[in-house]
């Protein structure tokens, strides 16, 4: 597996566009969309927040009926969330304009919107937006990484990756090179339960949907689903992937090695999609880390690491560039899992230097100085030894700062 | 029942004294002595967290066990957590110290610590802030003040609560009066499980030990574990309640009136402290409040509420004074208890006016300039029929703001 440039137009097959559809933004770009030149098998994690905004509800059908798809449409600015039956009309209308100018079933056409949650979407501003866009599809590395930056809110950067490598070809005479490349947003009201805010996957290769299905399940449980920012679970977390086959590889249609190599690769583009989303939490100066190894279970190792990067004290800490390894120890103690805290070993893992915090039963003493330093450095990591098991997790996180108060305190406006 | 003046020494019997023993803080009081002039019958909640601190340790052992205390000994500053068996012994230590200035046995002087994760206690300053302190007790009202503030960490005011109220005579001739007040801090590290950070609550009723626990760990699940700051389960959370029997009140023994009587008494301190502490918490401007009537259970009343609290998104739209009722949705809808989002009706309840902010499925339009009145409130209330039933339950935070950010990024050194 290597990676390659670009994201949701690396695989084989797929185009994007975007546009200033002026949906709440002024100035820069706002609504995207992706389409594939053939039908794909397409496989989705949706938020479990019980408030589902009306574009989840939309995909959520195709996704888990007609399990195909060709298109997605995504906007900014407004999240389609809490508008009743006339949102959910609103998608019916989109997704029929889009299949008309496409060409294609409306059923085939997905949709995402992020945003404000309450207001109406203006269908005039989605069709406008959409006859813009249509005639400017294209496969070029740059129309999805313009993709990926039109779905953004808060986020401070895009975020695209892609990978390739190589599977059987279906024709029996040697390998061909399967891609794999996707988009996301999410800066705020990031806490993923089953997904993200929002992602976008395509890929080229040929693989059975229920298998695609349970590929994307397994991997974003250690990846999109391990990280926070504030701890708030969105109304519109989507997570799609696509796809259409056209690498032309002997279909994967069981769980071998084919299909572990491309749960590889889909693993490696989650997590660093995920990575990003964490490093960029609205007013991040941090990426915080946390592993926790040698646990009993996976499921325990993965609790305890999202307890520590969820801990409002250890994300101030983060910010304050404090060593006060006892909001960690904290942290842990209040996750839920059992463990002796006489045994655990808490560990700050610098780029060269690793201190350990505590060990013992007891907080170490350490060189302040040396702390400070990796204290300093852009991605901080924690981890903790915890002598039970062979289990591992890592969850991802960011400080919480003076601009996620601010940002959060005067989004609407 | 009427609310009286004082805090831990407003019932019979009860002395209180402080000092500056120069733990940690330079220029303050930082340590405080409750004691009773007769033995008490003694009920406990503690933290949860599987972290637990040496004094916490030391005081379950005599909650559970003896059931029975005549003094505690508070301190603020450094926490006696994380300190290993060294920890374990100071407490040892210190109670042994306290019994012998005091003439009682050291398994009836039960230790609170709070302030930084870590450090070990200087026992040289506790044992010189018991030789000031024992000569020092006093049963005056001012007393008892000046020890709720000796306990303060992060807090910006000191909390005391006291209430009397009527029960019949041991004698049988007529009615006594019975009192109980109580003292407790905590602003940082608040999100209590079974009992917040410390607090302390005394009464001269006369009731069987069984009855008093039973009451506190009622009273606690909706007062102090409605409560949070930060989402940050404290090592140290220690409630307790001395009951010393001098009111000479005939003994409740049962689940009578009398019982109930006592138990709507002990609500009413527990539900002051414990608002007090949510309006207090680290860097805040503004109480919150989420009410969720209508509920199916109350539990799931109270798991909807604390969620609404809890939201880092509510917290700083509080904050910014914005009317962003999808926030509040959102943390409804992954709070976990299942209801039906088109059917509960969202209100801003301002001390004169309502505001409609959601019903029908959709985010309502109302008058912005209304609800910035509203927010601008000190106490800001918000509420959620939920139209399944007709339970209901309370939840408290304060708002996110900056200077938690600046308090918690600083707080060690």
């Amino acid at each position: 597996m290597r990676k390659i440039p670009g994201g949701v137009t690396a695989a084989k097959g797929f185009k994007a566009a975007c546009c200033a559809a002026g949906i709440k933004y002024q100035g820069r770009t706002d609504m995207a969309l992706i389409v594939s030149d053939t039908p794909c098998a397409v496989a989705g994690t949706f938020t479990k927040n019980l408030v589902k905004a009306a574009p989840v509800v939309w995909d959520q059908q195709i996704v888990y009926q007609e399990k195909t798809a060709r298109a997605a449409v995504v906007n900014a600015g407004i999240a389609n969330a809490a508008t009743g039956e006339k949102g959910l009309a609103l998608c019916a209308d989109t997704a029929e304009a889009a299949g008309q100018m496409l060409g294609i079933s409306p059923k085939t056409v997905l949709l995402g919107s992020t945003g404000v949650i309450g207001p109406q979407l203006p269908l005039e501003r989605l069709r406008d937006g959409l006859k813009q866009m249509v005639p400017a599809l294209s496969d070029s590395l740059e129309a999805g990484t313009a993709a990926s930056k039109a779905i953004m809110t808060t986020d401070t950067v895009n975020k695209e990756f892609a990978v390739a490598f190589d599977l059987p070809a279906a024709n029996g005479e040697g390998a061909v090179t399967v891609r794999l490349g996707g988009m996301s947003k999410g800066s705020g009201m990031i806490h993923p339960n089953m997904c993200t805010m929002l992602g976008y996957i395509t890929t080229d290769c040929r693989i059975e949907q229920a298998l695609l299905q349970k590929a994307l399940s397994d991997v974003v449980r250690d990846t999109f689903n391990m990280i926070s920012v504030d701890g708030d679970t969105s109304t519109n977390d989507t997570l799609l992937l696509f796809a259409n086959g056209l690498a032309e590889n002997a279909p994967i249609a069981q769980e071998d090695e084919s299909y572990e190599a491309f749960r590889a690769a889909l693993f490696s583009v989650c997590r660093d999609l995920a990575v990003k989303m964490a490093g960029d939490g609205e007013g991040a100066t941090h990426l915080m880390e946390m592993r926790v190894y040698h646990a009993d279970t996976r499921e325990n190792a993965r609790t305890l690491a999202k307890a520590v990067i969820c801990s409002s004290l250890v994300k101030a800490m983060v910010f304050g560039k404090e060593a006060n390894c006892g909001r960690i120890l904290c942290a842990l103690g209040y996750a839920g899992p059992a463990f002796d805290p006489a045994k655990i070993e808490l560990y700050l893992n610098g780029e060269k230097d690793t201190v350990c915090f505590y060990r013992d039963g007891c907080v170490q003493d350490f060189d302040e100085e040396q702390a400070l330093a990796i204290l300093s450095e852009k991605a901080v990591r924690f981890s903790c030894d915890m002598k039970m098991g062979t289990e591992e997790a890592t969850a991802w996180g960011c400080d919480l700062t003076y601009d996620y108060v601010k940002i959060n305190g005067d989004y609407r406006s």
